[in-house]
C-alpha cells in the first residue's frame, strides 16, 4: 500500500527515539533529508521538483506554465521541538496517495497538479511560522527573514545558505503564484471536534486570528541567599503573575493564551535573574478579542512590573488576522463529499498564507482521537488517514475535471 | 601597589565585554588561566604551591608537613554565570596582598601560612556548591561528585580530566585537613550589612542554614492554539503559582527563596510545555525555619498541580545546616581589630563547610556599597578592599605569632 510506504521511510527522520518527538528544524540535516525525500517521492512518480525562491517544494504532474495555473496540494515536513508524526507530513503524504490513487483510476487532469512541502512552517527555529508561504506572497520581507536569529546566533541567511540554498533569491515571488490557481491543505486536526462528531473528515472554515509576542521583563541580578526579598527587582515574578493572567484572561474570552518558551539570564540556582524573556502565543475568534486580549496582558504584566520593581516591554513578532476560506470552493468540494463536518481551527497554516494572498483555498481535516498535536502523543488512525486520502483524491478530481 | 596589580592581572579573565560580567566555570579554560594566575603569584612570592587531590590550590610560606598545622586563607576563583569581580577573587587577591605586607614589615611567623583557591564554590556548573571543599571534607561522595553532569552532558569526572586533573584521587583527605589548623576567609559582604553599620569591614558570625531543591513539573505538550485552556495539563502554570508561593512565603518567615534557574521541555512558542524543571534556592535563619519553609512550598506546588493536572516532584540536591563560627576565635580577633561589627551571612562559603568539619574558622567581610552580589554590578571600594587586606594581615599576624 502506497500510504503506509511513503509514512515507513519519512518516519525515522529526525525521530529522539527517547521521546518519539521530532525535531525538523529549517535548514537544519533533518530537514535536508526530508526534502531527499520529497524529491525521491517526486522522482518515483515522475513528477517534475522544482524549489522555489524561498525553498518551498513544489513537484509537479503537467507543466504549470505551459497550462497553468495548477491545483496545488500539500503542506510541511518541519516540525515544533518534538513534535508529532502528522502535523505537516500527513498532508505531503496524503497528497502522493491521492496521486496514485488518481492515476490508479486512470483520471487524466485537464490541469497540472502539484505536490506542494512548505519551508518552515512551524518557525520552531527562528521564530516566525510559514515564513515560506509568507516570502513567497511577500508578507515577510526578506530584509527581516534573513536577519532572524536561532539560538545559536545563527542567521536564517546563513542557514539557509550553508543548506545549499541561495538567501539572495528571497521574497515575494510571482512566478510560483502564478502556478498556484488554488491549494488545498489536507491537516491532522489538532482537537477533537471530529471526534465529539463523530465523522473522520471535515472542512475547514477559518482560521482564527493568531500571533506571537515578546515579553522581555528585566530586573536586577542579585545573590538569591544575601538579597533580602524586600530589596530585590526579581523579572522572574513579573513573569511568573503574567503567565498566570495569560492563563486567566484567555479562559475569560473563550480564548488561547499560552507562555510555552522561556529564556532566563544568567538562569543561575544562586542568582535572582536580570531578565526573563517569555514568549505568549494568544488566539481569539475574531482579531478585536485577541487585541483585548493581548492588551489587557500585556496591562498586567506591566502593574506587576511597577510592584516589583522591574520592567516589561511587549514585542510583536508575528500577527495573522482572521482567515475566512473561499466559500463558494468550499460548497463545492461539500457537495462532491456528499457533505462533511464543517470546522473552525486555532493553529496557523500555509493555506491561510496563501488566502491572506488571494488564492483560492482550501482546508481538509482528518480525525485526531486525542485532539492532542505539537507533541509525541499526536496521532490518526489508519483508516482516517486512508480516508483523508479519498477525500482529497475526489476534491483534486473535481478541481481538475 | 601589589594589591592593584595582583587586581588587574586577574580582571580580564572569563570576563564578557558585553555584560561587564564573569563566566569561570570549574575545569573550563578560563579557570584553568585563573589557575596559571594563582600558580604564577604563588611563584612570584616563592610559595609552594600544592594542587590538592581534589583540585583545591595552595600556596605556602613555610612547609605546614613539618611546622603544621598551619593558618589558611583565601577563598575560590570560579565564578556564578555573568558573576561579579569580587565574590570569590578578593579574598585570594587579599590573600596575597596580605603576605606581601606582613613582609613588608619583617613579620616571621612562628607557624606555616597558607594561601588557598578552593575549586568550585559556586557549583555554577555542576549544580552543587563548595564541591572542592565537600570533597575535601567527605560531606560530598567522590560517586556523588564524579557523576554530576553541566549542561552538554559532561561528566565532574571528564570535566576534571579533560583540564588535567586525575579524577581517581578525589574524596576526603587527611593529608590536607591535617595542614589546616585554621582557616580565615575574606569575601565581599553580599548585602548591605556593613553600610548600614558605617564600616569597612566586619567579623562573620553564622552561615543560615541553606539548599538548593529541584521541582519537576511534569504534565502534557500539546498545540497552544487548537487545545482548549479546560483541557490542558500546562506544568508552566503549576511552576508560576509555585514561583510567586516561594516569593510570599520567604517574605512571611524573613528568610529567602529564589526561583532563578529553569528549563522547559520543548520550549517552543506554540506548544504547551510536557516538562518544567526549576531549581529553589530557600535560607533561613534556622534549620527548622528552613525546613517549614520549603515544605510550605512544596505543599502549594502539589496543591496547584491537582489543580493544573499536573505533576510535582520534588528533589532536594544540596542541604547546608547552620554553621556557627568559633566564638573563641572570633573574639580573639576582634579584639586585635579593636572592635568591629559581627555579621551572620546568608551565603554559603568553603569557610561554612570547612567550619562544619570540625576547623577553626573566621570570616572576614568587606563593605559592599550597593549589596549587589552574583551580578557585574558587584563592587567594593578601593580603600575598603585595602582596609580588609590590613584586617586580614593584623589576623593573621595574631594568628601566627
Amino acid at each position: 500500500m502506497t500510504f503506509d510506504q511513503l509514512w515507513t521511510d519519512l518516519h525515522p527522520v529526525g525521530r529522539d527515539d527517547r521521546s518519539g518527538g521530532y525535531r525538523r528544524f529549517v535548514w537544519s540535516a533533518e530537514d535536508l533529508q526530508c526534502r531527499e525525500w520529497f524529491v525521491a517521492e517526486a522522482a518515483r512518480r515522475s513528477l517534475d521538483v522544482v524549489t522555489d525562491r524561498n525553498g518551498n517544494l513544489f513537484a509537479w504532474w503537467g507543466n504549470p506554465d505551459a497550462s497553468g495555473p495548477g491545483v496545488v496540494t500539500g503542506s510541511h515536513l518541519d516540525s515544533v521541538p518534538d513534535g508529532g508524526a502528522y502535523d505537516g507530513p500527513l498532508g505531503v503524504v496524503s497528497a502522493f496517495a491521492a496521486v496514485d490513487l488518481l492515476r490508479s483510476k486512470g483520471f487524466q487532469p485537464a490541469r497540472p497538479l502539484g505536490v506542494a512541502a512548505f519551508a518552515d512552517e512551524e518557525g520552531a527555529r527562528f521564530g516566525i511560522a510559514c515564513a515560506g508561504s509568507r516570502l513567497l506572497t511577500g508578507a515577510l520581507t526578506p530584509a527581516r527573514a534573513l536577519g532572524l536569529t536561532d539560538n545559536e546566533g545563527t542567521t536564517y541567511a546563513s542557514a539557509m545558505s550553508a543548506a545549499g540554498h541561495d538567501p539572495g533569491g528571497v521574497g515575494r515571488d510571482e512566478e510560483t503564484l502564478r502556478r498556484i490557481g488554488t491549494f488545498v491543505e489536507l491537516h491532522v486536526e489538532q482537537g477533537r471536534g471530529l471526534v465529539d462528531l463523530d465523522a473522520p473528515v471535515a472542512l475547514a472554515e477559518s482560521i482564527w486570528p493568531h500571533g506571537r509576542w515578546r515579553f522581555t521583563f528585566r530586573g536586577e541580578a542579585n545573590h538569591a541567599g544575601t538579597t533580602l526579598m524586600e530589596d530585590r527587582h526579581d523579572p522572574m515574578l513579573t513573569y511568573a503573575m503574567t503567565a498566570l493572567a495569560a492563563n486567566k484572561q484567555a479562559r475569560l474570552a473563550g480564548a488561547r493564551a499560552t507562555f510555552g518558551r522561556i529564556e532566563v539570564e544568567p538562569n543561575g540556582t544562586n542568582a535572582v535573574p536580570s531578565e526573563v524573556r517569555a514568549w505568549l502565543d494568544a488566539r481569539a475568534a475574531d482579531d478585536e478579542t485577541l487585541g483585548i486580549l493581548v492588551g489587557t496582558i500585556g496591562k498586567q504584566a506591566t502593574d506587576r512590573a511597577s510592584r516589583d520593581g522591574t520592567t516589561t516591554e511587549v514585542t510583536p513578532e508575528s500577527l495573522t488576522p482572521l482567515v475566512m476560506f473561499d466559500h463558494a470552493l468550499r460548497q463545492r468540494l461539500d457537495e462532491r463529499l456528499g457533505g462533511v463536518p464543517t470546522l473552525p481551527t486555532q493553529a496557523g497554516h500555509d493555506a491561510g498564507i496563501l488566502a491572506d494572498a488571494g488564492v483560492p483555498v482550501a482546508m481538509l481535516f482528518v480525525r485526531n482521537p486525542t485532539g492532542v498535536s505539537h507533541s509525541p502523543a499526536e496521532f490518526a488512525e489508519r483508516d482516517d488517514c486512508l480516508a483523508g486520502v479519498d477525500a482529497l483524491a475526489a476534491v483534486l478530481e473535481e478541481l481538475l475535471a
